[in-house]
């Protein structure tokens, strides 16, 4: 495991950490000001912003990206479903446009979340055939922009408006199917948030292997959590182990960047370089 | 499946249901009045009444139980060891002395919310290791008491600090391990609440089989939720197909009570009858 203690070459800020306190702009040159080397940048941030500026912010700067956040919402009903998979190729081309490593997948849940105007379901199986069917069709896309796809399962009490794609086991079943011969075009997103409770996660790790292991996101998870979606801890003020879990990760060749990303009520309210400072600190100490 | 249509001689009501609104005495007498069967009590509820008290009460009104609430925070630190199997053989002598037909198990998260007092811990596998362990130590009890162990898989949001077996699939493996005879000494209880998301919940339920299904407890998921321990929804309000799950579960042979189980601030304010009017209403018809 890569020795991160006074070293932080290897952390990412994925933006929504920070993503009340400025715009991307804003962001990108606090990253310059404390060494930071890498972000995952949010659509909506990036569309503020605007696709080419921010390409000639990141480039200026120096950053590199560790994901795009976020392609997915891939569930909808016959009437939204070009607009979903329309949706996702574009976010397929504003990733390569970034020179993004990959596309983080929320896969969506049922239909009236993932596509507001979607006719209501409750057949979460029927979601799940769907995000497949629809990871499947946009492979080809994926595969001439050299984009690898990489779906992220979300924790889950997320599974109905969020993802319904929940464990990492559920996530490498679909890319063993979409991508048999292992190639990487499909592979997953690993956030310990997500993912810490799994009794079967180091294995699922291994089987996962350097080649879908796409990305590698950290915070923590608080007792008690007060809000389902905003309410993520700082690395070190919960109850994930992280550096046991990097260390699954990274075991299996794993070399890319260690990304911060936390929603949270009380982290935005703090000055964005307190945060950042923060995150850097925990990066050496408790990650 | 079971034709519930105008028909609840298989409901349970489980009494943290109306637990804001009455004594287990109170509780007792209310579902006499609405011609309920069987019910769960909790432990807390019956201590209150005094064990002997209950049990008469239980009897005179010609009540069953499908299940008693409960065994389980398992996980300890040394010091607390021997207090937490001590304290979940009286819940099996308990259990017994009411004739109910199993005792649930909510195991434990890590030991510090488990047992409080014993040394903080974020190894989780290590607390399943522990949970499986401690099973394995009260089985012998558990089959001369001839109770039946259900362990209830919890969603994954309460890994932490309420049960660190998450998964169906978990639960199971567990019961593989320690009654590979598949005697039924010890099963899984399946609350569609914790188990609804997961996309191999049907091979799951088929895997248990008969012997294995202990107990089967209906609610619903709200969206969104407001709070992670005490927003459950009454069935039909939320978004899971609660028919589709128990018929996976008495496709298996499972022909015991479907049993009510809501933890909700706002079920809890209105008054009991209403709320087992409602119960056996949605039993009719969404159930």
């Amino acid at each position: 495991m890569r020795n991160l203690v006074g070293d932080h070459r290897w952390l990412s800020l994925n933006t929504a950490t920070v993503r009340k306190q400025g715009s991307l702009l804003e962001i990108i040159e606090a990253c310059a000001r404390h060494s930071v080397r890498a972000i995952d940048p949010w659509r909506d941030q990036v569309a503020a912003v605007g696709l080419d500026r921010t390409a000639k912010a990141v480039k200026d700067a120096g950053l590199e990206l560790s994901g795009y956040c976020r392609g997915g919402m891939l569930t909808a009903d016959t009437e939204h479903r070009r607009e979903a998979l329309d949706d996702n190729r574009r976010a397929i081309d504003e990733a390569q446009a970034l020179g993004a490593p990959c596309l983080v997948l929320v896969v969506g849940g049922l239909p009236q979340y993932s596509r507001p105007g979607s006719t209501p379901s409750k057949d979460i199986w029927d979601a799940q055939r769907e995000v497949e069917d629809a990871i499947a069709s946009l492979l080809d896309y994926a595969r001439q922009a050299r984009m690898p796809l990489a779906i992220e399962p979300l924790h889950p009490m997320f599974a109905a408006d969020r993802a319904c794609v929940s464990t990492t086991r559920q996530a490498l079943d679909i890319c063993d199917r979409l991508d048999p011969e292992k190639s990487g075009a499909v592979g997953v997103a690993l956030d310990v948030y997500h993912v810490w409770w799994d009794f079967e996660l180091r294995e699922q790790i291994k089987r996962a292997g350097k080649k879908r292991l796409h990305a590698f996101h950290v915070c923590d998870w608080l007792v008690p959590t007060t809000d389902m979606l905003n309410d993520r801890g700082m690395m070190g003020d919960g109850v994930i182990d992280i550096p046991r879990i990097r260390d699954a990760v990274e075991a299996q060749g794993f070399a890319g960047y260690v990304e911060v990303e936390i929603f949270s009520n009380r982290w935005w309210e703090r000055p964005m370089d307190e945060v950042i400072r923060t995150c850097i600190e925990r990066l050496h100490s408790v990650v």
